[in-house]
């Protein structure tokens, strides 16, 4: 298994944590985004979108941290990390549809326009990510976990720019139940951290 | 079933259309989002971002187009529209992925910031959307359809903001294969329609 990676990227570090929960080893190869590489024609046979993380395990090429994801625990996993049921696979979207949306495009976000000096509104960035703090914290204060009252990969794919977030300058002193959260998640066996956590 | 529903939100009818392709009616409440219904605390209890769409069938509540677009194809749809098998199940995914950055942040949010004056930078969405299109416009060179070969939840996801990328001045014309999608799309039995499409 080969992973097409990048150690500061929030969306490549979620594929290694998962990867290291389910006891996976794969080869990492640095994409160097700084010298334009994810634009270079052999980098875009495989993944069309020109970004990190890409995985290819055993010639099957999947890109998107979402969808690899989903790949690992639904071939490597089992039930315990993403459900089949209906309503209990639904429930886990959720939290991914909100780690592509509040986490993303707002702690994210923040963070790379403060870190990596790109483009966009930092305050546009900061109040978004907040605004997903705040349902986080609303859920986790009640659960110890976003999905299911179990550790899945709901919680695997919000992790990292939350406990990022304060690379967007965004503090999580206000999100008490989410730095418990950010604690459980970093005392499960097989976790891998990343520079800035 | 009962949608919490807006008519000219994308993200709304991106459920609608499934529901119909589906066969499956359920009853359309509007959520009046210009008088801040949907921050309204009975609102808030159904989903806490207080956004459109919300699914209730039968008092299982699934908040986000994405969970409620998996919800409906595994527990209506069957593998058609979405696969269990590892491989397969992470292609549908993969799109809609993409349906989550490029055309919901890119053609979604150009045309938001032009219909509905909301704020952001409509140079950084059309650019982004664009090059959602240019990903689209590659696969879909070669293929019918953007996973699988088949016509799945990837397409339904994908399809609102496609259609309405003129509503956020982003001109469909460089996209030949995308437009004959978008028409194979409105040929499919049991397709629906919104205002702008």
């Amino acid at each position: 298994m080969k992973l097409y990676d990048l150690e500061l990227s929030g969306n490549a570090y979620r594929v290694r944590l998962m990867l290291s929960l389910l006891g996976l080893k794969a080869e990492l190869q640095t994409v160097n985004l700084m010298q334009g590489e994810q634009r270079q024609e052999w980098f875009l046979k495989l993944n069309p979108r020109g970004q990190v993380p890409v995985l290819d395990d055993d010639g099957t090429v999947i890109w998107d941290s979402l969808a690899i994801l989903v790949y690992l625990a639904r071939k490597y996993g089992g039930e315990r990390w993403l459900p089949s049921e209906a309503k209990d696979l639904a429930e886990v979207m959720q939290w991914l549809a909100l780690m592509e949306n509040e986490t993303l495009y707002g702690l994210g976000k923040a963070r790379v326009i403060l870190k990596f000096k790109l483009p966009g509104s930092l305050e546009e960035a900061q109040t978004l990510g907040r605004r997903g703090l705040n349902v986080l914290e609303a859920r986790l204060a009640g659960h110890d976990w976003l999905a299911l009252d179990r550790f899945t990969i709901a919680d695997v794919g919000c992790f990292p720019y939350v406990a990022l977030a304060q690379e967007g300058d965004i503090s999580l002193d206000p999100y008490p139940a989410v730095r418990k959260w950010v604690d459980r998640v970093k005392q499960q066996p097989g976790f891998v951290s990343m520079p800035g956590i």
